[in-house]
């Protein structure tokens, strides 16, 4: 078999069999297939695509080109939650907390921002001592001990998506739906899970700003987990307007600990505990989501699931103290607001914009390189749907540096939408994206559409 | 300017600006793009192509990659043919003579032969001590001194056009109209030329085996040619069986011999007058074709074509005896007959197949590295539309090594289709693809179409 023959039939629009696809992703990382023809065929098969068996063999592939973890000596299902990314998107530190804290293991393997998106292991470092990049091992023996990790991929998780990541970015073959699902579900089964509750995010602040895009990609990752034997569910969820009222790293960890002590922004709370609920159901903790939902109430009722997070920290090497004091997370040196120039109803956000403000505010990053400034942020004052008055605040900016605040703050203006009338809100939760198995595997309750 | 971000409008349908196009070409030769955003782009211009303005700009930005030869001290019209090549093709080295004594330059820098096809210079070193390995000084003084030159691209000719080609080979983006048409353009408009006659061949021994393609080629190399100021003509010419009797390298050199002789197979005498009569217009030393068919046949008549072709072969280091003496060629240790499993008209033949059949044999290259042995060729004694006997000689093989004899024999006498009736004889010129300021900037006659 030869590397040139493979993009050669790529590009006549061919289909690859499984041999095929494991010997151009064995062969690329162990270098042996040089960067140039993996491009060639990367651009190939952004072009001509790649069907739903290709795309299956690349997901296993790219698996098994690392490391597999095995968290099968701790009892019950391990299960995870994957998001597309946005502004605000902050969940997975409050559903992982309630699903331990409801006796499933969460071995959560996450990324850190880029451009308008933040990342779970930057919020994380904003806590105090928070170590993310724990070993293999610590991560395990954590899990084992209180049910939830989270760190940040290693080399030996999928170095086969690593490399083909950072190659697919020089080479404009990133927005691809094949391959994103097969970097996507490649990590994520690589942390040995047995179910997966996707959130793929659409509107202005995500990647898929078309929903068509976001329910495509969703529908083939789930696919994609039934054909590697995973129990797989996604969630189409709205991200044309921040998720809760906080973007940035120290407030978005703060918001965080409100919802966990019972309150919190509604949006973030609902998905929280709508994603939470699915877990439940895919880690056969409850037969539906409904009951699922109680589950996760319950556990942030009765402050188990704040315990967790507590645990967590302290484990990973944070100071717990922040759960009680979140004054001790990073704080900015000064706020100013933004205000409406005008009056009218928000009809839109350009979210996508928000995070570049914060980006260019230091909280997120532009390139790889750059540092991140956790105490700098957004707090949103005002939703789509609702009616400000001129010179209302929109959003306090939390700030360290007066370099590009007036531009950030230009964006910050810009980024709203005020007219006369109203228009329709966006629903939170837009579409769920049911396997195939579902119907037969799992009771009726289980096919009910999320609440209003 | 980036690379990926020009990568990714070529993905996207996008077309180029000249800038672009020379950021890209600049940017690559420098090493200052590498292979793997080359490689990206190159195969999203094979999928989604280029425009006749791109290809008009990476043609002149190959070209200008590297130095452009100035031969304006020498009198007169330089003119050169390009073929697209072959199984037989050796027309170069009886028209480059016939050019030259009629009065007209020809620079020729030509390549080596792979896979099937021979080249002309391996061709040339066919004849002991010819050096094709000319600096650009040298060859200046030798096409000043004899009127012609052949040599190989050097390091200052053209290396974008080198070091993308080489990519192309191993990223499956060859066969590409767009990118062959830049390819072939940037060489032979680096030579420094006032006008060009391509010979694009069709057929069972081309690489254009679709008669619509090599057109498509033809159209845009003529169309780029005019685009760049230069006068190109494009002959469609039948590659359907081999050109003349003969194929190889030291036999190659023998029949043009031959023809420059005044003797010679029809098919190659009469192409090499029809290419020759097209360089004379395009040169303007005739007003019309058919002056300058006149003109071609009275340089072979008189023998000045043959004086010539011997001061090409003394200046050039090679022993001009094998002009009157072909025996001084390396021959080869025996020969043996492929013949005829069966008696009727030959109808058709797999052409590509002989050329493979030589290369294994020795007389060709699989791979570039591969030593060709001159002295091995293929003596065809029948062609299309010919009626056979049984048991009658087809071929003979000139041969150094009986490894893998048996298996060229093979290969020979199944691309032999011999039928009961016969069928259409395939025309030696099937077509000529004219520029646009043909109907205006010469005469009538010229457009003329070429003798049966």
């Amino acid at each position: 078999m030869r590397a040139v023959d493979l993009i050669r039939k790529k590009r006549d629009s061919g289909v690859h069999t499984r041999p095929e696809i494991d010997f151009l992703i064995a062969g690329y990382t162990r270098g042996e297939i040089p960067d140039y023809q993996m491009a060639a065929w990367l651009m190939a098969a952004w072009l001509r695509g790649l069907n739903r068996a290709e795309l299956s063999f690349l997901t296993e592939a790219m698996l098994h080109s690392g490391q597999v973890l095995d968290h099968s000596s701790i009892p019950g299902k391990k299960v995870d939650k994957h998001s597309t990314g946005g502004v605000g998107d902050k969940t997975s530190l409050i559903l992982a907390p309630i699903v331990a804290a409801g006796g499933l293991t969460v071995p959560m393997i996450s990324g850190r921002g880029l451009g308008h998106t933040g990342g779970t292991l930057d919020k994380l470092e904003a806590i105090p001592g928070f170590n993310t990049a724990l070993s293999l091992e610590q991560f395990h023996e954590v899990l084992r001990i209180c049910g939830m990790g989270l760190i940040g991929q290693t080399s030996e998780i999928a170095p086969a998506d690593k490399k083909i990541y950072a190659l697919r970015d020089a080479t404009s073959t990133v927005e691809s739906i094949g391959l994103i699902c097969a970097s996507i579900m490649s990590k994520k089964l690589a942390e040995g899970i047995d179910a997966l509750v996707l959130d793929v995010k659409t509107g202005s602040g995500a990647f898929m700003k078309r929903e068509e895009d976001a329910v495509a990609l969703a529908e083939v990752m789930v696919e994609t987990g039934e054909r590697m034997g995973k129990k797989v569910v996604a969630l189409i969820t709205d991200m044309n307007q921040p998720l809760g009222r906080m973007a940035g790293h120290s407030n978005e960890i703060a918001e965080c600990l409100e919802v966990l002590s019972g309150g919190g922004p509604d949006d973030l709370r609902d998905l929280s505990i709508e994603l939470s609920a699915w877990m439940f159901v895919l880690g056969e903790k409850t037969a539906d989501v409904a009951a699922g939902r109680q589950l996760a109430k319950r556990m942030i009722a009765s402050g188990q699931a704040k315990v967790k997070f507590r645990q967590s920290i302290a484990l990973q090497g944070g100071d717990p103290r922040v759960v009680e004091d979140p004054e001790r997370l990073p704080q900015p040196r000064a706020l100013v607001d933004v205000s409406s120039s005008s009056a009218g109803f928000i009809t839109a956000t350009n979210c996508e914009q928000f995070g570049i403000a914060l980006a260019i505010l230091g909280g997120g990053r532009e390139k790889k390189e750059d540092q991140i400034d956790p105490a700098v942020g957004l707090e949103f004052h005002c939703r789509i749907g609702d009616c400000v008055k001129k010179g209302q605040p929109l959003v306090t900016i939390h700030y360290n540096c007066d370099e590009k605040l007036e531009e950030a703050k230009m964006l910050i203006a810009e980024s709203f939408d005020i007219e006369t009338a109203p228009r329709e809100i966006p629903e939170l939760i837009h579409r769920v994206i049911l396997p195939e198995w579902l119907p037969e595997g799992l009771p009726e309750g289980l096919a009910e559409q999320p609440p209003e």
